[in-house]
């Protein structure tokens, strides 16, 4: 009970400093979206691949990872502005975390801000950063039990992107199930399926960011 | 600084009721594993593979999950007992939870006991639960960057198992990057590699397991 008690004063305390962040992002009017996933699900080759289409969005990322700034590197390379966050041993990021680096971005320049959240099925659908929308990536490789099993982050996200389609046929992965118990967690979740290794279905998934990011 | 405070003692806490639970498992001549992965990298099909090889070991597993009982089941379909335990919102397993449902098991009558923990590559390799072992699954679709990423659970570990290898071709992944990198975080890593698909790999794995277990 002590325990419950504690985290409870935790989230609330992230709770106001993540209403703080949405008052900049709003003011600066870039949409801000908080990516998550398992490790390797392939969130920064989401963005690598995002950013290859010449959207004409400006984008910006910043990358939480226990350790390492390969990501953030792998963005920059692509010419866009990435600000690295190490968490040492958390294993997710909080709204604190992300307001300490807002002073290292020029938001008003940006379209898009991605908030790429450590992997971890778990924690980083607990604490809200200030985001307009969770959006989730799903390895197909990981199996069609998770929707199931990690019910919380389905249930947050307001689209659900599964990736690695080109490895379906090589698994026993059920594509249908997946959708259907995601749905059955939330019932309005915008599902994608896309490679980032062969490109398949990013065009989709590009023009629905150019249409979310209208909104902001 | 305040936070830093309250998990050190979550930890100390933690760590003191590891000690009973490994006092009991010792009692009770039980070797066991706390095995850890990021979801879906396929512990309990590895544990299936185990057990479908009739390798005259006693086996009984544990099951940790945020919800649902799939993988129990799974265990029980093929004869071994098995416990679930249901973490709800934790994305770890504790000692206390372990120690609530060692009087649901005859350890006695067990050569192994797997604890599966939850699906993530962060905070169980923080949370000791009495095990002898702490054995980690990665599954190459993952990536080769995870070594350098995660690098608290590589540490830890004493067991690497390198999961879905019949999937390298399709993939890009550098299996030589991630033993060289596993092996510089952690010299004495013991590593392998199966695909719990086809099955290749699993007899070494098997007797990797029996002489371990042997000294318990």
């Amino acid at each position: 009970m002590v325990m419950l008690k504690v985290v409870t004063k935790i989230l609330e305390a992230n709770d106001r400093i993540a209403l703080e962040n949405r008052r900049l992002f709003d003011k600066a009017g870039v949409f801000v979206i908080n990516l998550m996933s398992a490790p390797g699900a392939g969130k920064t080759s989401l963005l690598e691949k995002t950013l290859e289409q010449r959207t004409g969005l400006r984008i910006g990322v910043i990358e939480g990872d226990i350790a390492g700034t390969d990501d953030a590197e792998r963005i920059e390379r692509l010419g866009a502005p990435a600000v690295q966050i190490n968490t040492g041993g958390a294993c997710h990021l909080d709204a604190n975390m992300i307001y300490e680096v807002l002073g290292d971005m020029d938001l008003a320049a940006l379209d898009i801000l991605f908030i790429e959240n450590v992997g971890n099925l778990v924690c980083p659908a607990e604490f809200k950063v200030g985001e307009d929308i969770k959006v989730m990536l799903l390895s197909i490789t990981e199996g069609h039990d998770k929707p199931l099993k990690y019910p919380l982050m389905f249930q947050e996200s307001g689209a659900l992107v599964l990736n690695k389609t080109d490895l379906v046929p090589y698994t026993n992965v059920d594509m249908a199930k997946i959708r259907r118990d995601a749905l059955s967690l939330n019932p309005g979740l915008k599902i994608f399926e896309v490679s980032c290794r062969t490109g398949e279905g990013i065009e989709e998934w590009v023009s629905w960011l150019r249409e979310v990011s209208k909104k902001a």
